[in-house]
């Protein structure tokens, strides 16, 4: 019969009073010598990153921080903050909605991209076989703000080639998910480019982290922007705010049968 | 009348088709350029840390990523995924945790702070007043677990004592959290030493940070944690894990007048 | 020390295989015997209502369940799904919405009823005092949309006043919100109206429900258009909906030091 | 291009200053005129039930209130309050735990319902497909505390038999889960019963609701244990609460190379 004590298990945190050690290494010892972004990694992980994985998995952190009051995440952490919540709450509700079409995607991307990995050589199958079963929207390429380009793609996508220079990585997933948008521009005759889900993912990809990670580091990425856009308009002020003023309200389609 | 455009208004972002611009910042100038705890500060407050204050930032985020699955923040993260909820919902429902006593405490441990600097010179007064209107419990001292130190404080204020030797901060919130330390000591009897809250305010104190602030970047860093424990989680496997193995329960209290 | 099994204690619900009690009730003996609002006070709070009481309560319950796309609990509901939330995490997102100054009002504005009881027979100083501690946002009234009348509070008075003659409750809360209404029209010239937090506030306090109860009360039936919101969006389509179309973003306020 | 009051459409609520009509009636001619769980099925579906049907459904509204603190969403929202969290934010973190395997699994078992009925007459062979695709465990089935038999499930089987007697639904969905329960036993040479998500699912089915919507009611019905949970911890008491007391942890399994 199971004990209490065996009904967690981990191996990321061990502690008595007085010692807190992580993966095994004493956190005063951690404190003050490692950055945040190498924490992450370590703690997600266990191992550490050399300096110029650090480097790559740093720029993809940095760079899915902020989309906009736009983005339904930052919308939400603004409107929340109006209805009198502190910031933990602001942020749990806004980083709930990065689900499968918003941040979550990123997951998906590194899938695909694996996908597309075993049916090495074959780009154009392994698409269609891909949208038969998933759909047609690839995660993690396509955009209706930016374009033709997402600034943030190709600048991820320079850094992943020095860091394929560097050898911290060896470019293959950077490679297939260019490969997919020549294949899509080929398609649809414009230009359906590598959105910010899609570029991470290839650093994620590139840097070894499991599919369900990219989700998850967008979120923490994420959180920067929610909880700067949660703070700025707590700053603001505002109460009750919807996403529109009061005045514009919505089209009723319904009955009217009163 | 207002105008729909003029319903969120902010200074963080600035995009057109094809440009973001963080704080005035084209992105692609940023990434791969600022560190991740950097971009963090930047996009809080618009400016852009020293050095020094970037090393003490990072610190504090670095030193509150995890209590263990005997927190409530990571407890239910590691419960979430074992509900079937995919990583940014996990995230979600820990965050949300992080409240007025749990994490949360930092943004009071810094307005304590802030309060006993306007009666400087008088301590004791100071926390009769603060216990009189706000309770006994200081925020940011005492800990069930970790007696008679938290691991964490002292390596912590060593680091504030570097910084303050570098410029950084002038030390001006370490010496109050010590002081109370001191007097909390002498009115106990025992010692009642400053938790993870308390040193990690002393710093967003010293930096400049609202006392809201310290509650959002605590936030930020306890995301770490709560994301490697639900992928750990997640990779054990485990169905509708409940707090206790299903043959613990719970003593009942009520009525049995069926 | 503390036995695990003693670490959770209810007088709510109490099991054994095969068994299941609520209250200490077979809840095989509740299903399909009581109502689902008749579960919800008897459940909340052990004793079971009367029929006129039960009908007030499912009043309030029915009174606040929507308040359109506007509302940012059901703009956060819509914007979810079209994340590709599912249900429960959508619904999640939008009921942490409901915060102190949305829904979560209903129970500052018991309080207010409270306080205002304590100081009897003297609103005027009872209001200022409570003014000068709290602001002068009376928390249940008014509304900057429905003016001068929300059609929802005379509705529920007229039930209150029902419930009075029925020996249902006593109708003293009723008539401090009345005079509330009343003495804010005297003060500022114009109707301040009693809003839909206030008018359930009046129930729920005539009904001896504590004040954190209102706010709880308000989620269950916010809940309901919440579901219906994020139901109905799903069915809509859309993906990944900010709160205005992408063509309309938000005014930036911020430098332009690039 | 679209519009911004084109961007949110409903046939919900309509308003204006002074009018509230939900599903094209009233407002004021709901509220104390039909029952919040005809309300409930008012809103989500735009028609209104019959008696018979309104019986069952609000059977199934209770009969899923509450399985106790061992539940991951009943123990998120004690600890929640014990973090300080108001009712809202406690009851947001605890419905979105309410995922695919923790009461979620209702949307699957109707999908599954559904799935068999496509193929009847060959329940066999159905199973044989779902399990190929979707894995072993069948939602709806098995529960590892209530063994042999989930005391809510018989009860609500016969008040679907009441309802098939009465006109109010065939029974069609109760079969397909009744046999999918002998199949079980058959297969497996034990009870394998019909759990709290598998015995909801046959009404919903059964009444016509679409598969994500069980999951949905089941969060609704979920919620008043949630608040009646929360509610008595914050009377309680109770700081910082995890799992289990501070005494005992977790078994740590990792590197110990400090």
């Amino acid at each position: 019969m199971s004990d209490v004590s065996d009904w967690w298990q981990t191996s990321i945190i061990d502690m008595e009073p007085g010692r807190i050690a992580l993966r095994g290494k004493p956190i005063q010892d951690l404190i003050g010598h490692i950055s945040f972004a190498q924490m992450i990694w370590f703690l997600v992980r266990g191992d550490k990153p050399t300096q110029a994985q650090a480097h790559l998995f740093e720029a993809a952190l940095v760079a899915a921080v902020d989309h906009g009051p736009q983005a339904p995440s930052i919308a939400t952490a603004r409107m929340a903050v109006t209805c009198g919540l502190p910031l933990n709450n602001a942020m749990a509700s806004a980083v709930n909605m990065l689900g499968d079409v918003h941040g979550g995607a990123g997951e998906q991307a590194v899938t695909l991209y694996h996908f597309v990995e075993t049916r090495s050589g074959d780009l154009g199958n392994a698409l269609d076989e891909w949208i038969s079963t998933q759909g047609k929207i690839l995660p993690g390429f396509g955009h209706r703000f930016h374009t033709p380009t997402d600034p943030r793609a190709p600048r991820l996508m320079a850094l992943v080639q020095d860091a394929v220079d560097d050898g911290a990585c060896d470019g293959r997933f950077m490679k297939i998910a260019t490969d997919i948008e020549a294949e899509l521009m080929r398609r649809k005759g414009k230009p359906v480019p590598m959105n910010i889900d899609g570029a991470t993912a290839v650093i994620y990809a590139e840097l070894g982290f499991a599919p369900p990670l990219a989700r998850g580091l967008f979120c923490l990425s994420r959180s920067v922007g929610i909880l700067a856009h949660a703070w700025e308009q707590s700053q603001q002020g505002g109460r009750n705010k919807g996403p529109t003023p009061p005045s514009y309200r919505w089209t009723y389609t319904g009955a009217r049968n009163e």
